[in-house]
């Protein structure tokens, strides 16, 4: 594993001046301009032709690792309102804007009763999209429309042999990272708790995957990092871990479990004997920087600047979580590379509490991480890395000093001039809601170019699938192996049916679960490497449901199969 | 000249589809997606990898003709908002989303009082930054921060030998169409009476260069089509043509002035003889399709359609005045090429009046101008093509069904959903407002690498010239040329100074006018081929100050140049 100085520390200093509103030491590739805006040409971000340049960025081949940076909420509005209040209108973010490669796409989700297009999503839906190729509806945890599981990217890339990493500035169990390690009908369902009430088919004692909290210890990324601690003092309700809470068992299962700086710092080793979970929270990390919320007459008072958040302590930014994530992954001696991602969580979350200077001080943090990020890929020259967002929100950037009939602050920004930024999708201290633009999506290294133009959410996942050739079918290491199911996709199911399960060794147990629009109609557990079991259609109502069928290992790794069955008494 | 047939009366036909929401006929390029969603990968745009696609695209060399084709307001949101609704959300417009590199540009305007930057910029000042490459404030047009005339792409396509057209939707003397052939203080002055009145230091009687339609009629592009026929008939109020309307000194200066479709149809040739003023309609022109406005209940009303507008009647469309300027401007037996601006100038102007059916049909009715431009240029082969924005604007999608604290509007889209658009940005009664996110700038053909990545709206205007190998110094064809003026830039004028112009023939007048702030503060018309004026600068309070030198031929064509200078009493 390389070692490597950790770069952001450097930017946070710069980050700190920019809270002033000045223009701060950025890197090369970024910054504020030097010089005056009025004459002609004074504003130009290029200098002749770049086609050669943008020849050169289409690298071609295939990607050792791929990155993928996501701002959540980050509109190109948000990165808009964030450059002008950090840098200044004609500045450059020296990571968001540096990718070479760039475009645009859309986010719909699917509404669960009829899989057509919901034009506003969450998280969830979207995040579902980049992570299994499937649109899903909004709520769903990498489960399509029916609520069947999706593998995800970060799963497949696990059983390719990549080592793989998951960073947020939210709970781990927020959609987001829940989208690469996990299968939920509702994305509330962190703990085992909550999964009982609301997401009772993915429940272990129904013979479910269990919580999101308890999905993401199985699927065990080499490296989890975040908040979230919280849920992790639940207790399982069943299976081999019953009894235990869910930091005990992912001790008991190997994680080095970190919750602050200077753990994560003595952490060396990162695989999949001694994954590293770091939960530097209880809930949500500490958001950068503060200022006055917008209110219905904020955008005609005195212009403000952002102050540091005096919370935010010695919490690593998402540049250190994110270099020291890159640096554990990394292994130049290894045959197969890996893929991280990272999420700037709480753009969103400022933008729906309208925030101005919190998603600000938030896409300065996630610039520093993609920073970070490509850093790392220009050196290694085989990384993918994407940045984008995963839906449009509703700040705007409306003419200075005017107020709306919702909610505005006006901002002083590094050019020293008045910049009034509006939210107008909810009223006063309601949630300030996703819109539904296409968003930008950009990208440097092998494969960039297929960011280019207009693609989907869902492109992304085969973009990165493709760029790292990796097997969406490898099986997922140390966990069972299912030969075969006896019975087909839609099969029809009348009286009694058998079902047969052949799997590879004698795992510790398999359950059958029959279920339907968030219910368990039935659950059967059994042993034994072939196991069965024999439904009676005419128990339940006509109509389809799915058959799920959970094999737990003896070392506790699970394999599933969700395969869509209709219950006819004809 | 090629003859050509009208493509877009197709494209039209499968618009009118679309107003019922119909997934109509697109071309191949574009349309509504075949099956459902619902399944991995059902949603991809994109299938394998683009590398060499997008390297193809990087076509090299240098470009014959530019068509810019603007969506006013056309920000990413306002083409989510149409595609959604016209071509459902996994659909692609055959124009605007066909171009195959994308990127994102910065609109920011200028503070005329300190030259910093107005984070919303309006359509004055965006559009003289891609037109003359210097950024300015909001409402001038093409005239830098000090009110210096600010030389257009299209006046510098035109000294170079290319033939230009310049066409809108709306009156030509908007701000959009205005930037390419005027320089005015104040975006309003569209004819002597407002000039007179806003513009007294571009005012004729004054020595200034006339008002937007006086200077449109003098640049001379080959071919202008739009509305904004009731500016023409105000009279000159000095020079040559004094006491006439401006229709009277359009014909008599050579210009085929046409009204109507039949009108157009029956123009073979636009060129420097016999340019084409084509009128077709007092103001701006119909828009396509109406609506019920959104209104402060609006998004929990019944979903509602869209309908073709009434009134549209027997106009020609964007599409076609497009092709109709094409057809005139492209001469593949001339050794130059042209440059041709499109606008589609109401989805900024139905925005602006919360109507969500107006600014989709305008949306549509630009996409069928950008498939018009991309059909010739991809038979061509020597065009850049650049559909862009000129800024962001206020509709936004919110959740199905919601209100806000603004005005909404549930309307059901081609996917048979219902799509709530939501304007927050003024209060009922009141014009929505731009906004001041980035926005998508794509580009097809020579050069088009220029838009990828961030680029600022002034780049735009440094791509079609170096695309085009145009000399920005290039004498205008027929006006006066100036040898010399004897004051350098930023002179300081004390006590009495002659200043001597040196001109290459003698012309019928020349004017110099000193002027401050919007205001005339001396006038001296002279004539011969080297006329000089002597400045008593006791005579003015000191400060800074421009001296417009403005010459005009005997065929009535004008060359000007704008000095800054100090006056000093010390």
């Amino acid at each position: 594993m390389r070692r490597r100085i950790l770069r952001p520390l450097a930017a946070t200093t710069a980050a700190l001046a920019l809270v002033a509103g000045g223009a701060a030491g950025w890197a090369a590739t970024g910054g504020s301009p030097a010089g005056p805006l009025t004459g002609h040409g004074d504003a130009r971000r290029i200098d002749g032709d770049q086609t050669s340049t943008v020849r050169k960025a289409l690298t071609g081949g295939h990607a050792r690792n791929v990155i993928l940076l996501v701002g959540d909420g980050m509109g190109d509005s948000e990165i808009t309102v964030a450059r002008n209040y950090a840098l200044g209108a004609a500045g450059r973010f020296a990571g968001i804007d540096a990718l070479p490669l760039t475009g645009q796409y859309t986010t719909y989700a699917l509404d669960r009763a009829d899989g057509l297009p919901d034009y506003v999503t969450d998280s969830a839906a979207s995040g579902s999209a980049w992570a299994t190729g499937t649109k899903t509806y909004n709520g769903a945890i990498s489960v399509d429309v029916d609520g069947v599981p999706q593998r995800s990217i970060l799963e497949i890339a696990r059983a390719n042999g990549l080592r793989t990493g998951n960073v947020s500035t939210a709970e781990v169990q927020d959609a987001t990272p829940a989208v690469l390690g996990a299968h939920v009908t509702s994305r509330s369902c962190y703990g085992p708790v909550a999964t009982s009430a609301t997401c009772p088919t993915n429940a272990l004692e129904n013979g479910g995957l269990g919580s999101i909290s308890e999905q993401l210890i199985g699927t065990r990324a080499d490296v989890t990092l975040g908040g979230g601690a919280k849920s992790f003092g639940e207790r399982a309700t069943a299976g081999r871990w019953a009894g235990l809470t869910l930091l005990e068992q992912a001790e008991r299962r190997g994680y080095q479990v970190v919750t602050d700086e200077a753990g994560l710092a003595a952490v060396r080793t990162a695989d999949q004997r001694t994954p590293v979970l770091g939960l530097f929270g209880s809930g949500n990390l500490p958001v950068r920087w503060t200022g006055p919320l917008a209110t219905p007459t904020g955008g005609g008072e005195a212009a403000v600047r952002c102050t540091e958040n005096p919370a935010y302590g010695s919490a690593p930014t998402l540049a250190e979580l994110t270099t020291k994530a890159i640096d554990l992954l990394d292994d130049t001696g290894s045959r197969t590379g890996f893929f991280l991602q990272v999420e700037g969580a709480s753009i969103d979350k400022q933008d729906h509490a309208a925030n101005p200077c919190g998603q600000i001080g938030e896409t300065v943090d996630l610039d520093e991480a993609v920073q970070a990020a490509l850093a790392f890929a220009r050196q290694d020259r085989h990384t993918l890395v994407v940045v984008t967002a995963d839906h449009a929100h509703s700040s705007q950037i409306v003419y200075p000093g005017t107020t709306t009939p919702g909610l505005t602050r006006t901002l002083t920004t590094a050019d020293g001039k008045p910049m009034t930024v509006a939210y107008g999708t909810a009223e006063v201290g309601g949630s300030q809601d996703h819109t539904g633009s296409q968003v930008r999506v950009a990208a440097y290294g092998p494969w960039a170019a297929n960011v280019v133009g207009l693609t989907d959410q869902t492109d992304l996942f085969f973009t990165m699938r493709d760029a790292l050739r990796l097997d969406p079918d490898a099986p997922a290491p140390g966990a069972p192996v299912i030969r075969s199911i006896g019975l087909a996709d839609g099969a029809v199911l009348r009286g009694h049916r058998t079902v047969r399960v052949v799997l590879q060794d004698e795992p510790r147990q398999t359950v059958f679960s029959l279920v339907r629009d968030d219910q368990v109609l039935a659950s059967f557990t059994r042993t034994g490497s072939r196991p069965a079991v024999t439904l009676d259609a005419r128990r339940y109502a006509a109509g389809p449901a799915v058959l799920q069928v959970v094999v737990t290992g003896h070392d506790g790794l699970v394999t599933s199969r969700s395969v869509p069955v209709r219950i006819s008494h004809r």
